[in-house]
């Protein structure tokens, strides 16, 4: 008997009507008699409902109580969904994260699964019922609630179906798979139908938002095959699995983008040995992610460090930044919000050389300047001012021939 | 150092603004050095909204689904209020029903409280902590989500009162205490300084939906001082408290009404020894609690009986009663919705007589029809037509001089 978990997006259980339409799927799955089990998020717009209200009262609300707060949402959409399976004559039954046993650490609002008990969910499929799991949320030590962060219910999914040994975990969303591009802003975008773990992880990391980095990592880790479809088709979507020889027949798999950066320069650092660790050691502790990091070349024994942060994590960074640039005698904080960063992605490029020349060319051609640049072995980001966004991502999409290749 | 026990009812924490308000009333207590547990209701209306949801999944929702939804209500407004007291300087924390340790039966929807374990709260108040508590929910053994039934959040407040030896329980709703009846109705009512616990009780479970009833027994049993204010105004409130000798000067507190019965009658009994349980042993059993029952004088060995239920248990009842009929061979079930129950109550009546005849008499005067009677030592309740109720509440209330009188 296969096992599979299914996890349904915000927008797939938005309204009740929605529900019922996902509910038709999964009873349709469960009674073909395989084992599933179902993870939901919380309903399009609850969370950002709560969040709105938790604005009202702080800037910067308590991450304990945000927690608790946001994970009110997914409890909803639980006990909804398996309230509507049970009235369509379903046996199934609702798990918060607690009850699952997502345990996780104590990093609130993007904590970290530590291990998964499930030996509730392994009791319910034994009784066949279908388990419906709470995304999103776990507890830590204390045994009060966390979160994993934004797209956190992809990893509940893709832990519970590593956990379960399940056959495969099937990631409902509002797109019906991975794109060479953003359709918004290419419309010759093309749909993949495969695409290796690592490829997906850039993708998921420079904000194709299809996936969280933290899942695809996790995936990757457990050999978990993954499947991107949507709940409104019945398209065969795009399925994430360990990259084969195949796949590197193309330079480049897909262009992305990313808007949600920042970029923060100290200005004015002694250029002394260790001076980075002193900086981004305090920015590791406040639990802020680094992206880019460039230090200018130094003159008089001064130089200047910039590095790239999630733009929620401005008020955070500036912080922190305050307190080591008087440590350790700095100038001043600078901070750019816009900026966005374009990326090239393929596994194909550990074959094919000289892509990265061929893309700055293209950018300098069309006048863009290139404000910072990451490389990798199958990826190539560049930060740009952000007016720039959409007419590099479609520049490079047809440069690059990404609406002809076949894969 | 004392030690009160707070508790804030839907109103009270129905938009940012009245959270605030609380906040800061709460802010006051603990800045004036005594100990402070506060247990919060749902956001007005959030309760009904879950409540909707449900509805348009199912006519009867699975109710272990349904204490699992609306408990999410309490936990969005335990963590709104931690975060405005953080936002003002005070140190608070949330607890949720299981956090606290609220150990309750399995009956799903109305579950009773076993123990409370509240070290959590004991060890956050040690650390100089407010501990904002989610009332109304409680989790039973299999660690499932339970909730205390309509009002469960004095429930709350109280059995904490009492596990924690607190000096007294305030009780903040949007009434500034007990009226000798419904201001709504009787413009002149008075609002009454002390009350005991037997015609809070009775008060309660006759509907003047000041306090829940279950909290009410659970305070007597536990000698909790009950202090019942508004979260809107500086007013004394009224104390809830032991009887005492004073009390009997008046024979009537208060009248109250309940518009939420409905009477259930079994037409075509056979009149046997024993037939009485065998109809409600399984209304016990559905967990429908009985007001008033009734048994006409039979004829051939025939008889009817009768008995009132929350107009909520109705379906239940329908279901129970047609199987109850079929095993007894009865002649047929009837509903009748449109009743309501009015009710005289006072410690009073103890010491002075005379009270049911008087109260028949003026009943009959205005041509209201009496259809049932219950009575208890400090309490005359009659079933009326729904459409007098009204009329019955004023008329009483000016016949018994509850304007004048003073307690």
């Amino acid at each position: 008997m296969s096992l599979v978990v299914q996890k349904y997006g915000g927008t797939s259980v938005g309204t009740v009507d929605r529900i019922k339409h996902i509910a038709e799927r999964i009873a349709a799955v469960a009674h073909d008699n395989h084992h599933i089990v179902v993870v939901v998020s919380a309903m399009n717009d609850e969370t950002d409902r709560l969040m709105t209200l938790a604005h009202e009262i702080s800037a910067q609300p308590d991450e304990r109580e945000l927690d608790l707060l946001l994970s009110s949402g997914e409890r909803t959409t639980i006990a909804l969904v398996a309230m509507m399976l049970k009235e369509m004559g379903v046996k199934a039954r609702s798990f918060t994260g607690r009850q699952v046993g997502i345990f996780t650490n104590n990093a609130h609002t993007k904590a970290r699964i530590e291990r998964v008990a499930a030996d509730r969910i392994t009791t319910a499929l034994e009784q066949n019922l279908v388990p419906i799991v709470a995304g999103f949320q776990g507890i830590n030590e204390q045994s009060d609630v966390t979160t994993l962060g934004r797209g956190g219910s992809d990893l509940t999914a893709i832990a519970l179906a590593a956990s379960l040994h399940a056959d495969r975990c099937e990631i409902y969303t509002d797109v019906d798979g991975v794109y060479t591009a953003d359709p918004r802003i290419v419309p010759m975008a093309r749909r993949l139908d495969r695409i290796s773990y690592e490829e997906m992880l850039e993708m998921a990391s420079l904000g194709a938002k299809v996936l969280q980095d933290r899942a695809v990592v996790f995936a990757a880790n457990h050999q978990v095959r993954i499947v991107v479809k949507s709940s409104f088709s019945e398209a065969p979507g795009t399925e994430v699995i360990q990259e084969h020889r195949e796949m590197e027949r193309n330079a480049v798999s897909g262009v992305t983008y990313d808007r949600n950066q920042a970029k923060v320069t100290l200005i004015g650092v002694p250029d002394t040995p260790g001076i980075a660790a002193r900086i981004f050691e305090p920015v590791a502790q406040a639990d802020i992610i680094v992206d880019m990091i460039i230090q200018n070349v130094g003159q008089d024994a001064m130089t200047d460090i910039s590095f790239t942060v999630p733009k929620d994590d401005v008020p955070k960074a500036i912080e922190v930044m305050n307190c080591v640039s008087q440590e350790i005698h700095a100038k001043r904080v600078e901070v750019v919000q816009d900026i966005a960063k374009v990326s090239l992605v393929g596994v194909g490029m550990r074959a094919h050389s000289g892509v990265a020349a061929k893309m700055f060319v293209i950018m300098a051609n069309e006048g863009i300047n290139i404000m910072m640049i990451s490389t990798s072995e199958i990826k190539i980001s560049c930060v740009i001012e952000e007016k720039h966004v959409e007419a590099a991502v479609k520049l490079l999409h047809r440069e690059f021939e990404l609406d002809k290749a076949s894969r």
